[in-house]
């Protein structure tokens, strides 16, 4: 059975294909359309289907952190012929299809597409792992020391998590598609094995939920931190005005040019005024306390 | 076949045509109705389509930037004939009838208006890419400076992507009735093309809703700076007071008018107070930040 | 073929006529409870249908604004009779019986029940319309001063248009009934005009789905102007201690009782040390500027 | 027909009536279990349902407050013969009993086990304007003085409408059950008795979800309550420093021990310097107002 | 019957078993992963379970805490072999085998899946009460002393929540699956049983959302008391200023080195003065209070 692999769907050869296996040419537009989604097309004489590996590249907005990012595979599956187009600089991709290729090129199709769609998955895996690293380090974070930071890498991944979950609810829906469709390309021989993906997939869509709302307990956590800490803030200017009110007022008071002022011409003053000083802010402390105001 | 293209609904020609080729009453008030909605109504003998293409048009409330205008298009397809009805001054409408036109009168109505629906749908893209430049924009500017200006700009693209999303949704009811609709005036082999259009639509809808997640988390952010914001200026307060506390309460207590304070008689008073001052306010701070308040 | 007017359910009058064409004793508890909801219920000889129509009357608590209210009429429609019980002070229930009476009286019951609906569902748009025009109000005002009269509003708002959503919800689900039942008194004539109502009626949910996302806008935007607001007041706090302290502090020490101050027997002290106080400010505000505090 | 009544599912009469009529020992276990949920399950040769009519109690925790309690009714109902399981001492179930009791033992178990199912749905109305009521109070309550106590009843009614919706939700489906189960219990006559329960028991559902939104509004309302309070005292904060400092400073500055201040010799010092503190005040306070900080 | 018990998936009696019975390598890999979910995987020959008892062991984050483990168990059910999987240190899991094998290994093997599948359905009610308790014991706490370390015992709750959502979604799912397959390997006597557990599983996925509910209430009360007293401590702060305010305007202006204030000559200046400052403090306080901004 032949196997074209092509790099670019660019690729003049591309045309030939078409023209000869009779491809038409709306999958044509969507395989040179950079933004195409996952999809599963099957016609009467062949399926088309359109996957997004993920592999991690460095973040170039947070140095020092990786994030997901797809390349995706084009393949048109015939009864006797397949062609993949794909990125050659992808490693998931090339993993996937060298899987594939290991398995021998007059293996039946279907099978190939399957076994293609089954590693395309498995590798999904490490990318959830990440996220699931990053937000139990965000956690630990957001208790100890709530910062700006902290916020800022949520939304970040908030971010990486919609797409990731698109991609993942797209790739079930293909998924469900090779079960389900009449015209289907995988005999019943590897239904079982896109069963198993499917329900590899339907965990890993678990597992976003639950990101997402882990992320979302991470912000709860934040901003409940910051009230908390302006809180503290504020108990601490209390505090502070309490124990300054008796001393400002008190000295004011004998700071005035008035006559009749107790202990004004006593020699120990001063020490008599500083008790007095002293007695006024723990007697108001101590009120505000047992007022459970402080 | 003719095809009758009429600028106004109001067209005393749109009698006529009802006349000639029995188009329903209900249908005539709904083209005549301003406020009308986007929907697919297929009869025996010809179908009735709304659609609302987009253009960009510059937002009176906003000098500067643009938002998104629907002016819609009537179409009453039948099977030998064609009557469509749109605002001459709407370049979408416009592109999306000379497209159609292009490819000829003789036509079958069916597939002009597939080809008239795709065009409208493809030319969501664009405001949508508008939305995605806007919401962009406001992200990065939450965080360096988060203004009520920002606010009051997510609460517009808010509204204008609740109005976006509920022509979406109808345009794709509208077009799964045609896929759908027994009656539907769409052949079979042009079937995958308005399939490929509701493909279109759905990833439309797909973007919409991650530009909603992305405007919450912008709001999230905006709310979650302001009360940072609050606790920054809080602790600058309390910096303040902690520094002008031990100045003003030592200089009201030399102030005083009393006899028997330290230093009180000393060449070298001035000096030695202001020595205990600085001491006390630099205890003060470091114990404050010890104790994790500051 | 008699149609019956009664205006009150507990009209003995009623009584004979449901002896006469063996009403079911359970719709005629419906028709005189006075919290009975919006259905439809089609037996095999009768069709018993409640209506609830909506007009804009005074609203008792907000002296100035109008409030929607609702007065149910009930339907008997048989194939050869039609039983209908309103409040005749009910405008809109009145300009509904007008137009259906219009037609004459000969029309076949079902299509004097879709007549009804048509009006009734007609008239729910100014009652949309009222709230539109409340809403825009409040957005525009609670950007301008967001006080806790325009937090009552929307809450008042909110209430009302759960009620209204309600009476809706229902009244989509009885024109379904009536297009579905196989035991509908709707002919297939009239079932355009059905479909037609619903249509609208759909619509009008839409907009109060879109009232309610507009409302909670509104209301994210109050709390948030709100928290704005405490923090320009404790900035203008902060402004204002910044330049208390250094004019507070200095002459402070100035009032101090001790010896060795500088400039102390200066005849031109108080200008030095006015000039120190003012450099004092000047340089305390634009450090803290320039950390970014202010 | 014969009707056993029994007070207690532990009962050993229960046995015997069991070996008697053959009833499986999951149902017994159910009917002995003090946690059983509400429902119903038809088997060939008899059918089992329990419900959970409602009473007001006087809430332990809230003095002169009453709360929902819930006593279960078991029922097993065969083609000829009823055996009910019912708390003697709950007045609800007493009430549904005694109205299936007084038509007749003679009737057919389906029709008192809808007679039952009828009542105890009815009952639940007035809990449900128990709550109506409450809630009303709280809403008044809570513009006029948002304290804890209110935001603790809001808690405390959230909870106890947790439980009854469920098994309100619960009940529903018990209805649906006896509609659509081919072995049910419930003859054709005696269907619309049911089919208008279950409306009620949707009417009920709704005033629940009602409910939960009012709730939700108080509870909005006391957070922004709180936020505008502490918005408030902050601007008196606010009012009280601006007015106090020129007072401190401008006393402060004359306090000063040195040479040159003006009008220091002048006989009417005091009153230059009184109108001095007096117009900088009132320019201070007209400038904040200016700039919209007050 | 033959009934296989195996310690560890890695055993190789299991290659052995899966040649013997003709066991499918996806089962396999499914047993021998550590992560696998909760599923039922019927094929012609056999039926293939995992299911996740839970305990309760020592929280390693809280010390005197328990918090809930899974174990998972597989079985593999043939129509005259039984093979299980499972962790011998796992009290439950022994506990579900143990009732089971009691009844005999002769018996069925669809009976002993229901009965293991019953029981260890049974014993996540413990774990359910476990979480019950721990949410009373914070809602009593929150109100008395909304601390920090409520919050994170708040989300601690939360997060095992979610996994203990998902293995009884997924249980429920399973159980589901026995009920409806069509290669089930429950026989119709045992149906009602497994009809039982699903009825369990239900009110123990209910309580798990009523408990999320509470969770919900909980966090609101520990924001809201958060800010009240936030507001509580601005009163105090405001409190203190007001009554410091004449005191220290008053003895500024007596502090001034001015001629002309009045008393300034008196003996008793001392008294008048301080009679003013109380006088004017009370004042103060009144119009303050008077116009409800304390």
């Amino acid at each position: 059975m032949p196997w074209y692999q092509l790099d670019d769907a660019n690729d003049p050869k591309l045309d030939a294909l078409a023209k000869q296996y009779d491809l038409h040419p709306l999958h044509l537009e969507d395989a040179r359309n950079p933004d195409e989604g996952v999809k599963v097309d099957s016609g009467s004489n062949y399926t088309f289907a359109v996957f997004k590996p993920v592999r991690l590249i460095p973040d170039p907005d947070n140095p020092g952190e990786e994030m997901p990012s797809f390349s995706p595979v084009d393949i048109f599956a015939g009864k006797d012929f397949l062609v993949t187009i794909s990125d050659p600089t992808c490693p998931t991709t090339e993993q996937a299809l060298t899987r594939a290729r290991r398995d021998g090129d007059d293996e039946h199709p279907g099978k190939l597409v399957s076994l293609i769609l089954d590693t395309i998955v498995d590798l999904y895996f490490p990318a959830i792992d990440h996220f699931d690293d990053r937000i139990d380090q965000l956690e630990d974070k957001v208790f100890d020391d709530p910062s700006p930071e902290i916020l800022q890498a949520v939304f970040a991944i908030k971010r990486e998590l919609i797409d990731l979950r698109r991609v993942l609810v797209n790739t079930r829906d293909a998924a469900l598609h090779l079960q389900r469709d009449p015209n289907t390309i995988i005999d019943a021989d590897y239904q079982p094995y896109v069963r198993d993906t499917y329900d590899h997939i339907a965990r890993l869509l678990d597992s976003v939920e639950t990101q997402r709302d882990l992320l979302n307990n991470t912000l709860d956590i934040y901003l409940s931190s910051v009230s908390n800490r302006t809180n503290e803030v504020m108990k601490v200017l209390t505090v502070l005005g309490t124990i300054a009110l008796p001393a400002l007022a008190i000295s004011g008071i004998y700071g005035m040019n008035l006559k009749g002022l107790p202990f004004e011409d006593s020699p120990h003053g001063a020490e008599w005024v500083a008790g007095i000083t002293v007695l006024a802010t723990a007697i108001l402390l101590f009120v505000l306390r047992k007022l459970d105001w402080l």
